[in-house]
């Protein structure tokens, strides 16, 4: 079955399609607060979700990572606003720290895109 | 194709459906030490598999948090005992501060259900 | 639809092959540095998608934990040699303390088989 790679460079690609799923890169954003970082990133996956025909409403699963649990409420009142209603991915939230001292959060997403 | 979705609120479901994969939201459970919440996990997983009309024979991939490497033999002689012989999932398991301090492990789950 | 597992052990298998998709197990590697036990993990997951039918050229995603975020580029040098060129997969990295002390770097992947 075909593989389609989207904005693929040396180290990734921010979207691998195959076999109706789609693969998002963990997005990252920029920003000065958690808030800010996740509408950054949610704006990426936006984006990506898009362009692999597929949705918000069609997500299924989203790992997330917080560089500080601490910042659980906050990021939450933006992922709890953005998810379409009724159509909420699996999703599981860690910490953990990310490859740049920065980053407070980062969206790894898979979706259907069939 | 479609996606079935269970036990949905506004943050996550707990459990999608496609394409024959069964996608669980990372479970975590009550316990004092990490072998008692390794075992409500556990009980959460079966019923989610189930639901998904799969069960713990058909698992393919497990993730697994721990708050505290330090648990994981006590932890895997939990994991060890359950998984169905000759059935194992593929797994990687790392260490994350989880969403709650008094949580200890998180088992993040796909199956096949078709 | 049928499961194909490789290397089952009571604790977990190395592939597991359902759908089109081969899942392999968190992949370690012995070596002083981060880049030897990279070699070491890339050398592992080359096996195990042979084994599947399927080729570093297949790859869909990879999630990557290194137990100290400080070793990123050592690791990156390893990986962005490795990965063909205009076939890289998803990809995120994040920093979780591993299963034994000595490791340094977990390699995740998921894979096209069909």
């Amino acid at each position: 079955m075909t593989i389609a790679r989207h904005h693929t460079n040396p180290r990734m690609s921010q979207l691998v399609i195959h076999n109706g799923t789609a693969y998002l890169a963990g997005q990252v954003g920029e920003g000065a607060t958690v808030a800010e970082q996740t509408r950054a990133c949610i704006a990426k996956v936006e984006s990506l979700l898009a362009e692999a025909g597929s949705s918000p409403e069609r997500m299924l699963q989203a790992i997330i990572w917080l560089a500080d649990m601490a910042d659980f409420a906050e990021m939450n009142s933006i992922w709890d606003a953005w998810v379409p209603a009724g159509q909420a991915p699996v999703r599981a939230c860690g910490e953990a720290r990310l490859a740049h001292p920065d980053l407070k959060v980062e969206l790894i997403i898979t979706a259907a895109c069939d």
